[in-house]
């Protein structure tokens, strides 16, 4: 048996990051229009700064405005709400993303429910929920909608495969479920009260693994052929005293058993800010009643 | 082996709504606030007739006030929405339900997600299935709250239960799997496009059957000792010409596997009702800001 093809994520987030920006420079010669995303920073964690700059710089790079917004650790929810309704009423923003978490005064999910539902580039808003539970058209996280665009393209049409979800977060698990579903997969969520977790995952044609524990899937818990999609990102202690990253997925097992899979770093991670990208242009376009480009690589 | 025990819906709803007539009765002397259900009906509909006669009727006998509009078949979705915009400014109002389906010159949706969310008692408005979807409180659906109610009584504890639930619409099979999963069974949402739709159902502890397909599914196709709810409500010829009602499930077959069954009529049919009395109450709690009472049975 060979081992399984690598899904790469990094070189599919790149053709997607730059695929957005072919439409933003057509978007701006058609209809004078330039995609703008807000992202507002509250305190000085440290990983939340890596993360807001990366968005920045790619935000740049597509050839849309960013405006980044640092409040200090002490900002209150009134201060805070108060710049979310101002980034509403602004016609240059088109999305606006809360980075999280939020410090511990401020109630995240009044802000985020505070966001104009159709500038929620995150999908985090009940209403995008909401929407995405209904099958209507809705703003949805980037981390899912990575996981669904490199399955499309790596699969075709994923109608009837068997997918099994492990995760049942409000930001993976859940609505990537939701997303299988609209593409007509059997679908599975199980989670840590599953009972026989090992025998739920070996069903799996497709099999996601979103819980945060590092390396918890192993090789004999995946169906020979199937297709294994890892959300996880965990740091741990690697030779020598260094962190490295790892998957919630045993990849030196799995490889030799699944038929393709998404690696540790440079499978979904790279996914989750092209897919920001991604849903600030398509933000952009129907705030205009443009319809949104389809992306589909 | 012995027969399945026959999960009595009809007595079950009897005593739902008997607990809920004692809760209004309570809400009436200790807060004097009598919860309000205003029903909308729009044409001549015979079936919609007899559901909405149904649910006054029921309403009255709960101690509620009940609020009747019945409009032509001709209304306009302008004179439609002035009335909902009405009955949300009306504090008498707790709970709206426009019977569906409506005249095709009416954006259904557009009217549902008009009605205020916290007097939704349908549950069917874009924010209480995204509260539903997130795992906050929301107004559920009836049919599948009544679902939820009886597997609880019988079942006590779903944790870890493997749940198989056949249709996806969004009244019945997608909130359904959302309060299972908030339960903590492991949830499988199995359709028409599903490969081996036998093979998925014999996996479950609890089988719900809810696509309208008479007699679907099959002895065979269930695990024996399975709990299994019958969502189904055909009406199909029966003997001399007369028509008679059957679920989506094979009763006289399934009968002999399974561990527990709801029959077709007198199972989930009558929860439906029970559960649209128990989420007025809900709803007018919550305006008032009363703590909403627990119904369990």
């Amino acid at each position: 048996m060979t081992d399984a093809s690598i899904i790469d994520g990094k070189a599919f987030a790149a053709r997607l990051r730059e695929r957005v920006g072919q439409e933003v420079a057509r978007l701006k010669d058609d209809a004078g229009l330039t995609p703008g995303l807000a992202v507002v920073l509250v305190g000085e964690d440290p990983a939340s700064q890596v993360y807001v700059r990366n968005k920045g710089k790619q935000t740049l790079e597509a050839g849309m405005q960013s405006f980044e917004h640092r409040l200090s650790e002490s900002t209150t929810q009134e201060e805070l709400l108060d710049l979310v309704e101002t980034l509403n009423a602004d016609p240059e923003v088109h999305g606006i993303l809360v980075q999280l978490p939020l410090p511990e005064q401020i109630d995240s999910a009044a802000v985020l429910d505070t966001i104009d539902p159709t500038k929620d580039v995150d999908g985090f808003h009940v209403i995008n929920a909401g929407r995405l539970a209904t099958g209507q058209d809705a703003l949805v996280p980037c981390t899912p909608l990575g996981c669904l665009m490199l399955l499309r393209h790596h699969l075709g049409d994923l109608s009837g495969q068997r997918a099994v979800v492990v995760g049942r977060s409000n930001i993976v698990g859940k609505p990537l479920a939701q997303l299988l579903l609209g593409e007509s997969c059997t679908v599975t969520i199980a989670h840590s009260r599953t009972r026989d977790l090992p025998a739920e995952c070996r069903n799996a044609d497709i099999l996601v693994a979103a819980v945060g524990r590092p390396k918890m899937v192993k090789g004999d818990w995946i169906k020979p052929g199937a297709t294994v999609i890892d959300v996880g990102i965990n740091r741990v202690e690697g030779e020598e005293g260094k962190t490295r990253l790892v998957g919630d997925v045993d990849f030196d097992e799995a490889v030799k058993v699944a038929g393709a899979i998404t690696p540790v770093p440079g499978g979904i991670g790279p996914m989750t800010i092209a897919c920001l990208l991604a849903n600030t242009l398509t933000a952009a376009c129907r705030a205009r009643g443009l319809p949104a480009p389809d992306l589909t690589l």
